[in-house]
């Protein structure tokens, strides 16, 4: 096998040295839940890496809980049973953006009927001005409903950074409460939930450099309470999540996590300036390709590359032959390509939609990876594209 | 520190050196619902898991779906959304016994008002009589409704081995299901789910030498469905569980029911040498500990003890000073040293089901650790404890 090329960390980051080595130290752990000295072992283990979770959000330890990954966080953040201090009142309409992860446009524990699909901008930024007029009609004043709203940090598809703040004042002048999945985003930009003015956040361990099957909802305060856990049974994570804590994985999340925010200000610029010279050489080789989503502000990582006539899952399978682990969007639990809900909320014309494939870096990517995938793509483009992308870029 | 005498096993059993090196060889594992090469090589992981775990217990590979652990295992199958070939009526109806583990107890996605228990007989064996009432006052016949009934195979508590064929022939007579948390009992004694007559059953890992953060639950056969996932997203598990899979932890429980299943005919005889030693030494050693529910079936791992007198945060820390890491019944997600409601189920008085130590054994316990414990342990009682138990055992 040739020497692989990875640039799919949005799919899965590979695990950091740190966090394997808070993992190998914590596989023989106890149970955090025992009295003795092995559980007590345990139990301190978790905590350290509450801690370090917690600082990279700027929340407080005790606001962090940790469940089994990013999915999981998004089903227990969004349930009509939160609380905010002392209204208990329900929370009885869910309004997600139309390019969150599947498992936010589910609805979380909301019924079907009660959830609210807000638009995009072709750029794929979530459309403030539609959100506005949404909280508006909903106004709590005239009907009573307080709504939960779910906007994503940045997209995983496209690496488009949202208008969190600007979403955050719209949502909490109508008395609604914001989460925030900010998966994509954790690791790569600064995330504090403070300044972003999120209520609620969702993190997973493996899109930082941690372990796969760890995750958290944060909470901006100690005020705000999920009252019905999605686990209910032994009482951990302070009721809020049942079960055996997966102490290993959470070691290696907090590892992780330290890391990531002592390297975010040299890794956001490296992998900004490599990510900006593959769209260049690609842009000078084969010009028919656009980048979607590039007029918006994006994440330093990731590109989300298109040209005519290209079909993603040919361009995908020559890749990884050529020894190059790229994407079409995201990960597709049926190992199909599927058509992207996300381009198609931004308009983006299917046959363009079809051909897109993500790149996504990670602080490791060198020069030589980048010139491997540019020279791969340009010239799967002079073969097989025509025309040209219609889409501004 | 002096060296560490671990018997704790049912809190959390050691890592398996099998269940390590699977998890040190899935550490760098990419996302399985990647279509790259990277992708295919950690699905193979997860399907190669799969198939060990489906062996452990008799089943299909098709009808194991991956969970965050025991807990989630429980909430997940616990449903009344249940599905029996082309049979979608609900189930409304769930019975569980009283001495099930908390996250079965609190009765996972039922109303509260939905859920009865179940009574157990003194020796703390689910009394099988009181079932057949309840079901037959459920009758579908009569009343169109159709139990699911929860009975866990052995209780982590005392040990003691449900009579779950029998029970399974009630429930099924009447139309219901059955779901065995058998989360204590695979890999101490043999748990095929078509033998057990189980048409779902609750795995964990962590409880067999894999690694905490990762269950299953099983189904009987494809016939038997879970209509609604707890977790809604990315699709994975057939549907039946949403979010990445947890790779490292899923090979390594994967290794682990290997290694459980190769082992079993050889560590179960074993482990009940050494703990009908450990209990023939406390006999002799200090009369008046019983063993609570030592006149029914039990697993050969486990031994709850008690003496008059003798309160279980004083023996449990004592212990710990001593080296010997035992526990009060289950571990409890406070660390405080509740009152145990298995115990309260079976009739315990109270005073003695304050004082019980629940000692459990695993395949790699030593004579030397039994001596340990029994020296120990007597010593306790003669300080500590007066006056006979009342129970017969």
């Amino acid at each position: 096998m040739t020497e692989r090329v990875y640039l799919d960390w949005n799919a899965t980051a590979p695990l950091r040295p740190e966090a394997r080595a808070a993992m190998l130290a914590a596989l023989d752990a106890g149970n955090p839940s025992s009295v003795h000295a092995e559980g007590r072992a345990a139990r301190a283990l978790v905590e350290d890496a509450r801690e370090a979770v917690a600082r990279l959000v700027g929340a407080a330890p005790r606001d962090v809980i940790f469940t089994s990954g990013g999915t999981e966080a998004n089903v227990l953040a969004l349930t009509p049973a939160l609380q905010v201090g002392a209204d208990t009142a329900p929370r009885d309409r869910l309004l997600v953006s139309a390019i969150e992860h599947a498992s936010v446009r589910s609805g979380g524990r909301f019924p079907t009927n009660a959830v609210d699909i807000v638009p995009v901008t072709p750029d794929g930024l979530v459309d403030l001005a539609a959100l506005a007029a949404r909280l508006e009609a909903l106004a709590v004043e005239n009907t009573g409903i307080r709504p939960l709203v779910s906007v994503m940090h940045a997209n995983n598809e496209t690496g488009v950074v949202q208008p969190i703040a600007a979403a955050a004042e719209l949502v909490h002048a109508a008395g609604g409460i914001l989460h925030v999945d900010a998966v994509q985003s954790a690791g790569k930009i600064p995330c504090d939930i403070g300044a972003l003015g999120a209520d609620l956040m969702t993190l997973s361990g493996h899109k930082i450099g941690g372990p796969k099957g760890v995750g958290a909802v944060v909470l901006r305060s100690a005020a705000i309470h999920v009252s019905d856990p999605l686990l209910k049974g032994g009482g951990q994570e302070r009721g809020a999540r049942a079960g055996t804590e997966n102490v290993a994985a959470i070691a290696g999340f907090g590892a992780a996590a330290a890391a990531a925010a002592r390297d975010l200000a040299a890794a956001g610029p490296a992998m900004a300036t490599r990510r900006d010279a593959l769209e260049a050489q690609v842009a000078a080789g084969s010009p028919q390709t656009c980048v979607i989503g590039g007029a918006a502000p994006r994440l330093p990582n990731t590109s989300l590359l298109a040209a005519p006539g290209l079909k993603a899952e040919t361009a995908l399978i020559a890749l990884d032959l050529a020894g190059l682990a790229v994407s079409s969007g995201a990960a597709c639990s049926s190992g199909k390509v599927g058509a992207s809900q996300v381009l198609a909320a931004m308009g983006v014309p299917p046959a363009i939609a079809a051909g897109a494939i993500r790149v996504s870096l990670g602080p490791a990517t060198t020069e030589r990876d980048v010139a491997a995938f540019v020279d791969a793509w340009n010239g799967l483009v002079r073969r097989l594209s025509k025309g040209g992308c219609g889409i501004a870029a």
